[in-house]
Protein backbone atom coordinates (compact mmCIF):
# COMPACT_ATOMS: atom_id res chain seq x y z
CA UNK A 1 0.00 0.00 0.00
CA UNK A 2 1.07 3.42 -1.25
CA UNK A 3 1.07 6.15 1.70
CA UNK A 4 -1.01 9.44 0.66
CA UNK A 5 1.99 11.35 1.88
CA UNK A 6 3.29 10.38 -1.40
CA UNK A 7 0.99 12.20 -3.41
CA UNK A 8 2.39 16.32 -4.50
CA UNK A 9 0.28 18.70 -5.74
CA UNK A 10 0.22 18.39 -9.68
CA UNK A 11 0.01 22.23 -10.95
CA UNK A 12 -3.76 22.40 -12.87
CA UNK A 13 -2.89 23.95 -16.31
CA UNK A 14 -0.90 20.16 -16.44
CA UNK A 15 -3.55 18.23 -16.23
CA UNK A 16 -4.67 18.34 -19.66
CA UNK A 17 -1.27 16.44 -20.24
CA UNK A 18 -2.62 13.52 -18.36
CA UNK A 19 -6.21 13.44 -20.00
CA UNK A 20 -5.93 14.41 -23.54
CA UNK A 21 -3.88 11.22 -24.58
CA UNK A 22 -7.71 9.34 -23.95
CA UNK A 23 -6.41 6.96 -21.10
CA UNK A 24 -9.17 4.60 -19.18
CA UNK A 25 -9.68 5.95 -15.74
CA UNK A 26 -11.60 5.33 -12.97
CA UNK A 27 -14.17 8.01 -11.35
CA UNK A 28 -14.70 7.45 -7.70
CA UNK A 29 -17.83 8.81 -6.02
CA UNK A 30 -19.73 9.31 -2.47
CA UNK A 31 -23.57 8.83 -1.67
CA UNK A 32 -24.23 9.23 1.78
CA UNK A 33 -21.30 7.87 3.13
CA UNK A 34 -20.21 5.15 0.51
CA UNK A 35 -17.96 5.49 -1.77
CA UNK A 36 -17.70 3.59 -5.54
CA UNK A 37 -16.19 3.33 -8.19
CA UNK A 38 -16.14 2.99 -12.51
CA UNK A 39 -14.22 2.64 -15.26
CA UNK A 40 -14.52 5.36 -17.77
CA UNK A 41 -13.21 5.82 -21.43
CA UNK A 42 -15.65 8.38 -22.57
CA UNK A 43 -13.84 11.69 -21.12
CA UNK A 44 -12.10 14.34 -23.28
CA UNK A 45 -10.28 17.73 -22.26
CA UNK A 46 -13.14 20.90 -22.73
CA UNK A 47 -10.34 23.84 -21.42
CA UNK A 48 -6.84 24.01 -20.25
CA UNK A 49 -7.48 26.55 -17.10
CA UNK A 50 -9.20 26.28 -15.13
CA UNK A 51 -8.97 22.83 -16.91
CA UNK A 52 -12.72 21.40 -17.49
CA UNK A 53 -13.56 17.82 -18.55
CA UNK A 54 -16.35 16.56 -20.07
CA UNK A 55 -17.21 12.99 -19.17
CA UNK A 56 -20.04 10.09 -20.04
CA UNK A 57 -21.51 8.69 -17.22
CA UNK A 58 -24.47 6.23 -18.08
CA UNK A 59 -28.06 6.61 -16.46
CA UNK A 60 -27.77 2.49 -15.99
CA UNK A 61 -24.26 3.16 -14.25
CA UNK A 62 -24.88 3.20 -10.45
CA UNK A 63 -22.27 6.01 -9.76
CA UNK A 64 -24.96 8.16 -11.98
CA UNK A 65 -27.12 8.98 -9.16
CA UNK A 66 -24.27 9.66 -6.76
CA UNK A 67 -22.42 12.17 -9.33
CA UNK A 68 -25.77 13.89 -10.29
CA UNK A 69 -26.89 14.02 -6.55
CA UNK A 70 -23.42 15.34 -5.08
CA UNK A 71 -22.19 16.89 -8.18
CA UNK A 72 -18.57 15.19 -6.89
CA UNK A 73 -15.68 13.12 -8.01
CA UNK A 74 -12.33 11.91 -8.50
CA UNK A 75 -10.92 10.88 -11.70
CA UNK A 76 -7.93 8.64 -10.66
CA UNK A 77 -5.75 7.03 -13.37
CA UNK A 78 -4.81 3.84 -13.23
CA UNK A 79 -1.18 2.87 -14.58
CA UNK A 80 -0.82 -0.61 -17.22
CA UNK A 81 -0.40 -2.85 -13.92
CA UNK A 82 -3.97 -2.01 -13.03
CA UNK A 83 -5.26 -3.54 -15.91
CA UNK A 84 -7.00 -6.64 -14.70
CA UNK A 85 -8.37 -4.48 -11.74
CA UNK A 86 -9.68 -1.58 -14.04
CA UNK A 87 -11.30 -4.22 -16.00
CA UNK A 88 -12.88 -6.36 -13.61
CA UNK A 89 -14.35 -3.02 -11.56
CA UNK A 90 -15.93 -2.23 -14.97
CA UNK A 91 -17.82 -5.57 -14.65
CA UNK A 92 -19.69 -5.39 -11.96
CA UNK A 93 -21.21 -2.71 -10.43
CA UNK A 94 -21.71 -0.94 -7.37
CA UNK A 95 -25.48 -1.67 -6.64
CA UNK A 96 -24.15 -5.09 -6.04
CA UNK A 97 -20.50 -4.67 -4.27
CA UNK A 98 -18.05 -2.79 -2.18
CA UNK A 99 -15.30 -2.22 -5.24
CA UNK A 100 -13.29 -0.69 -2.85
CA UNK A 101 -12.91 -3.66 -0.56
CA UNK A 102 -13.44 -6.09 -3.25
CA UNK A 103 -10.71 -5.24 -5.71
CA UNK A 104 -8.19 -4.14 -2.76
CA UNK A 105 -8.27 0.19 -3.87
CA UNK A 106 -6.96 2.10 -0.71
CA UNK A 107 -9.51 5.40 -0.74
CA UNK A 108 -7.15 8.36 0.58
CA UNK A 109 -9.37 11.42 1.41
CA UNK A 110 -9.31 13.92 -1.15
CA UNK A 111 -9.01 17.80 -0.02
CA UNK A 112 -12.36 19.52 -1.50
CA UNK A 113 -14.19 17.05 -2.09
CA UNK A 114 -15.97 14.09 -0.36
CA UNK A 115 -15.25 10.78 -3.03
CA UNK A 116 -11.75 9.37 -2.23
CA UNK A 117 -8.41 9.22 -4.09
CA UNK A 118 -7.40 6.05 -5.63
CA UNK A 119 -3.92 5.52 -3.54
CA UNK A 120 -3.17 2.76 -6.07
CA UNK A 121 -3.15 5.65 -9.09
CA UNK A 122 -0.52 7.59 -10.51
CA UNK A 123 -2.75 10.83 -10.71
CA UNK A 124 -6.23 11.92 -8.64
CA UNK A 125 -8.43 14.84 -10.01
CA UNK A 126 -10.76 16.18 -7.45
CA UNK A 127 -13.46 17.26 -9.56
CA UNK A 128 -16.87 19.06 -8.92
CA UNK A 129 -19.74 19.62 -11.77
CA UNK A 130 -19.77 22.96 -13.50
CA UNK A 131 -22.22 22.14 -15.83
CA UNK A 132 -25.35 19.74 -16.45
CA UNK A 133 -27.17 21.03 -19.25
CA UNK A 134 -26.91 18.10 -21.44
CA UNK A 135 -26.68 15.42 -18.93
CA UNK A 136 -30.85 14.99 -19.55
CA UNK A 137 -30.28 14.36 -22.88
CA UNK A 138 -26.59 12.56 -23.04
CA UNK A 139 -25.86 11.46 -19.62
CA UNK A 140 -22.96 14.22 -20.31
CA UNK A 141 -21.30 16.26 -17.42
CA UNK A 142 -18.60 18.89 -17.17
CA UNK A 143 -16.33 18.97 -14.51
CA UNK A 144 -14.08 21.54 -12.94
CA UNK A 145 -10.57 20.07 -11.47
CA UNK A 146 -10.32 21.46 -8.25
CA UNK A 147 -7.22 20.19 -7.24
CA UNK A 148 -5.23 17.08 -8.72
CA UNK A 149 -2.51 14.80 -7.33
CA UNK A 150 0.38 12.99 -8.89
CA UNK A 151 2.29 9.87 -7.34
CA UNK A 152 6.48 10.52 -8.33
CA UNK A 153 7.09 7.34 -7.37
CA UNK A 154 5.28 6.01 -10.46
CA UNK A 155 7.82 7.34 -13.21
CA UNK A 156 6.78 7.39 -16.89
CA UNK A 157 3.42 5.13 -16.34
CA UNK A 158 2.15 3.46 -19.35
CA UNK A 159 -1.84 3.90 -19.85
CA UNK A 160 -3.90 1.80 -21.59
CA UNK A 161 -6.65 2.54 -24.45
CA UNK A 162 -9.96 0.76 -24.66
CA UNK A 163 -10.87 -0.55 -28.61
CA UNK A 164 -13.46 -2.07 -27.33
CA UNK A 165 -14.44 -5.57 -25.15
CA UNK A 166 -11.44 -5.86 -23.48
CA UNK A 167 -8.74 -5.45 -26.05
CA UNK A 168 -6.83 -2.36 -25.29
CA UNK A 169 -3.45 -0.13 -26.75
CA UNK A 170 -0.91 0.06 -24.43
CA UNK A 171 1.36 3.28 -24.64
CA UNK A 172 4.42 2.29 -26.58
CA UNK A 173 7.05 4.38 -27.88
CA UNK A 174 6.96 8.73 -26.84
CA UNK A 175 7.64 10.88 -29.93
CA UNK A 176 8.04 14.48 -29.67
CA UNK A 177 7.87 17.00 -32.99
CA UNK A 178 8.52 20.08 -33.38
CA UNK A 179 5.10 22.24 -32.18
CA UNK A 180 3.88 25.28 -31.34
CA UNK A 181 0.91 24.13 -29.38
CA UNK A 182 0.28 23.26 -25.95
CA UNK B 1 -2.10 8.87 -53.53
CA UNK B 2 -4.60 6.24 -52.68
CA UNK B 3 -8.19 6.01 -54.70
CA UNK B 4 -11.11 6.76 -53.17
CA UNK B 5 -12.27 3.09 -54.30
CA UNK B 6 -10.14 1.36 -51.58
CA UNK B 7 -12.23 2.93 -48.50
CA UNK B 8 -15.19 0.34 -47.30
CA UNK B 9 -18.08 1.21 -45.32
CA UNK B 10 -17.50 0.95 -41.26
CA UNK B 11 -20.74 -0.12 -39.66
CA UNK B 12 -21.84 2.59 -37.28
CA UNK B 13 -21.64 0.16 -34.31
CA UNK B 14 -18.53 -0.25 -34.35
CA UNK B 15 -17.27 3.37 -34.82
CA UNK B 16 -16.73 3.79 -31.34
CA UNK B 17 -13.69 1.28 -30.96
CA UNK B 18 -11.99 3.86 -33.15
CA UNK B 19 -12.84 7.22 -30.72
CA UNK B 20 -12.71 5.42 -27.11
CA UNK B 21 -8.87 4.94 -27.44
CA UNK B 22 -8.26 8.83 -27.70
CA UNK B 23 -5.85 8.81 -30.88
CA UNK B 24 -5.47 12.68 -32.45
CA UNK B 25 -7.71 12.95 -35.52
CA UNK B 26 -8.56 15.19 -38.51
CA UNK B 27 -11.05 17.51 -38.60
CA UNK B 28 -12.24 19.00 -42.22
CA UNK B 29 -15.29 21.31 -43.04
CA UNK B 30 -16.29 23.01 -45.58
CA UNK B 31 -17.54 26.98 -45.94
CA UNK B 32 -18.39 28.41 -49.66
CA UNK B 33 -16.85 25.42 -51.30
CA UNK B 34 -13.74 25.96 -49.54
CA UNK B 35 -12.22 23.12 -47.55
CA UNK B 36 -10.03 23.53 -44.23
CA UNK B 37 -8.72 20.46 -42.13
CA UNK B 38 -7.74 21.39 -38.18
CA UNK B 39 -6.22 18.78 -35.42
CA UNK B 40 -7.25 18.01 -32.96
CA UNK B 41 -7.42 15.98 -29.59
CA UNK B 42 -10.48 17.21 -27.43
CA UNK B 43 -13.20 14.45 -28.34
CA UNK B 44 -14.87 11.55 -26.57
CA UNK B 45 -17.50 9.20 -27.76
CA UNK B 46 -21.04 10.08 -26.40
CA UNK B 47 -23.33 7.26 -27.75
CA UNK B 48 -22.48 3.79 -29.00
CA UNK B 49 -25.40 4.12 -31.72
CA UNK B 50 -26.48 6.12 -33.57
CA UNK B 51 -22.57 7.22 -32.29
CA UNK B 52 -22.41 10.48 -30.95
CA UNK B 53 -19.49 12.29 -30.30
CA UNK B 54 -18.60 15.47 -28.84
CA UNK B 55 -15.80 17.71 -29.24
CA UNK B 56 -14.03 21.03 -29.07
CA UNK B 57 -13.43 23.20 -31.57
CA UNK B 58 -12.30 26.75 -29.81
CA UNK B 59 -13.28 29.66 -31.53
CA UNK B 60 -10.00 30.70 -31.85
CA UNK B 61 -9.85 27.96 -34.94
CA UNK B 62 -10.87 29.00 -38.46
CA UNK B 63 -12.98 25.83 -38.31
CA UNK B 64 -15.41 27.06 -35.43
CA UNK B 65 -16.91 29.21 -38.23
CA UNK B 66 -17.69 26.93 -40.22
CA UNK B 67 -18.96 23.82 -38.22
CA UNK B 68 -21.25 26.37 -36.26
CA UNK B 69 -22.71 27.42 -39.85
CA UNK B 70 -22.46 24.30 -41.66
CA UNK B 71 -22.93 21.90 -38.79
CA UNK B 72 -21.03 19.26 -40.60
CA UNK B 73 -17.58 17.98 -40.62
CA UNK B 74 -15.70 15.12 -40.95
CA UNK B 75 -13.48 13.37 -38.39
CA UNK B 76 -10.38 11.64 -40.09
CA UNK B 77 -8.29 9.33 -37.99
CA UNK B 78 -4.52 9.57 -39.12
CA UNK B 79 -2.15 6.81 -38.05
CA UNK B 80 1.31 7.35 -37.28
CA UNK B 81 3.55 8.17 -40.38
CA UNK B 82 1.33 10.82 -40.75
CA UNK B 83 2.19 12.55 -37.66
CA UNK B 84 5.15 14.95 -38.64
CA UNK B 85 1.68 16.34 -41.16
CA UNK B 86 -0.66 16.46 -38.26
CA UNK B 87 1.50 18.35 -35.82
CA UNK B 88 2.07 20.40 -39.34
CA UNK B 89 -1.65 20.89 -39.71
CA UNK B 90 -2.29 21.77 -36.05
CA UNK B 91 0.35 24.69 -36.32
CA UNK B 92 -1.33 26.77 -39.02
CA UNK B 93 -4.74 28.03 -40.07
CA UNK B 94 -6.87 27.83 -42.62
CA UNK B 95 -7.55 31.89 -42.17
CA UNK B 96 -3.96 32.06 -43.95
CA UNK B 97 -3.04 28.74 -46.06
CA UNK B 98 -4.89 26.12 -48.31
CA UNK B 99 -3.85 22.82 -45.93
CA UNK B 100 -4.84 20.08 -47.79
CA UNK B 101 -2.67 21.71 -50.56
CA UNK B 102 0.34 22.51 -48.41
CA UNK B 103 0.26 19.43 -46.96
CA UNK B 104 -1.02 17.01 -50.17
CA UNK B 105 -3.71 16.11 -48.30
CA UNK B 106 -5.92 14.15 -51.09
CA UNK B 107 -9.77 15.22 -50.61
CA UNK B 108 -12.31 12.77 -51.28
CA UNK B 109 -16.05 13.82 -51.56
CA UNK B 110 -18.18 12.54 -48.83
CA UNK B 111 -21.52 10.81 -49.49
CA UNK B 112 -23.78 12.87 -46.73
CA UNK B 113 -21.89 15.97 -45.82
CA UNK B 114 -20.20 18.47 -47.80
CA UNK B 115 -16.59 18.48 -46.29
CA UNK B 116 -14.05 15.79 -47.75
CA UNK B 117 -12.47 12.82 -46.28
CA UNK B 118 -8.87 12.15 -46.01
CA UNK B 119 -7.68 9.46 -48.77
CA UNK B 120 -4.28 9.46 -46.44
CA UNK B 121 -6.67 8.86 -43.08
CA UNK B 122 -7.43 5.11 -42.11
CA UNK B 123 -10.73 6.14 -41.37
CA UNK B 124 -13.19 9.00 -42.22
CA UNK B 125 -16.57 9.60 -40.36
CA UNK B 126 -19.09 11.92 -41.88
CA UNK B 127 -20.50 13.86 -39.51
CA UNK B 128 -23.60 16.36 -38.79
CA UNK B 129 -24.21 18.68 -35.26
CA UNK B 130 -27.04 17.27 -33.22
CA UNK B 131 -26.14 19.94 -30.56
CA UNK B 132 -25.17 23.30 -29.63
CA UNK B 133 -26.44 23.88 -26.45
CA UNK B 134 -22.73 23.88 -25.13
CA UNK B 135 -20.91 25.97 -28.09
CA UNK B 136 -21.20 29.29 -26.69
CA UNK B 137 -20.31 28.31 -23.46
CA UNK B 138 -17.50 25.60 -24.11
CA UNK B 139 -17.12 25.34 -27.66
CA UNK B 140 -18.41 21.82 -27.43
CA UNK B 141 -20.37 20.29 -30.11
CA UNK B 142 -21.91 17.21 -30.30
CA UNK B 143 -22.14 14.80 -33.14
CA UNK B 144 -23.63 12.21 -35.04
CA UNK B 145 -21.75 9.89 -37.47
CA UNK B 146 -23.72 9.36 -40.36
CA UNK B 147 -21.42 7.16 -41.92
CA UNK B 148 -18.17 5.52 -41.41
CA UNK B 149 -15.17 4.67 -44.09
CA UNK B 150 -12.19 2.59 -43.23
CA UNK B 151 -9.27 1.50 -45.55
CA UNK B 152 -8.51 -2.03 -45.46
CA UNK B 153 -5.48 -1.32 -47.18
CA UNK B 154 -4.10 -0.08 -43.50
CA UNK B 155 -4.07 -2.51 -41.55
CA UNK B 156 -3.44 -2.45 -37.66
CA UNK B 157 -2.99 1.15 -37.97
CA UNK B 158 -1.03 2.62 -34.46
CA UNK B 159 -2.38 6.02 -33.50
CA UNK B 160 -0.53 9.01 -31.63
CA UNK B 161 -1.85 10.50 -28.36
CA UNK B 162 -0.60 13.84 -27.44
CA UNK B 163 0.52 14.68 -24.35
CA UNK B 164 1.23 18.16 -25.22
CA UNK B 165 3.70 20.57 -26.68
CA UNK B 166 4.38 17.73 -29.62
CA UNK B 167 5.20 15.13 -27.39
CA UNK B 168 2.76 11.84 -28.21
CA UNK B 169 2.73 8.27 -27.01
CA UNK B 170 2.41 5.97 -30.01
CA UNK B 171 0.07 2.84 -29.51
CA UNK B 172 2.10 0.35 -28.23
CA UNK B 173 1.17 -3.74 -27.36
CA UNK B 174 -2.39 -4.77 -27.81
CA UNK B 175 -3.59 -6.51 -24.82
CA UNK B 176 -6.76 -8.62 -24.35
CA UNK B 177 -8.45 -9.19 -21.28
CA UNK B 178 -11.43 -11.06 -20.34
CA UNK B 179 -14.53 -8.29 -20.07
CA UNK B 180 -18.32 -8.70 -20.52
CA UNK B 181 -18.45 -4.80 -21.44
CA UNK B 182 -18.49 -3.69 -24.92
Amino acid sequence: MRVPQAMKDLPLPKVYQLLEPGPVVLLTTALKGRANVMTMSWHMMVEFEPPLIACIVSNANWSFAALRATRQCVIAIPALAMAPKVVKIGNCSGRDVDKFKRFGLTPIPAETVAPPLVAECFANLECKVVDTHLVNRFNLFVLEVQKAWIDPAQKHPKTIHHHGYGKFAVDGAMITLKSSMP
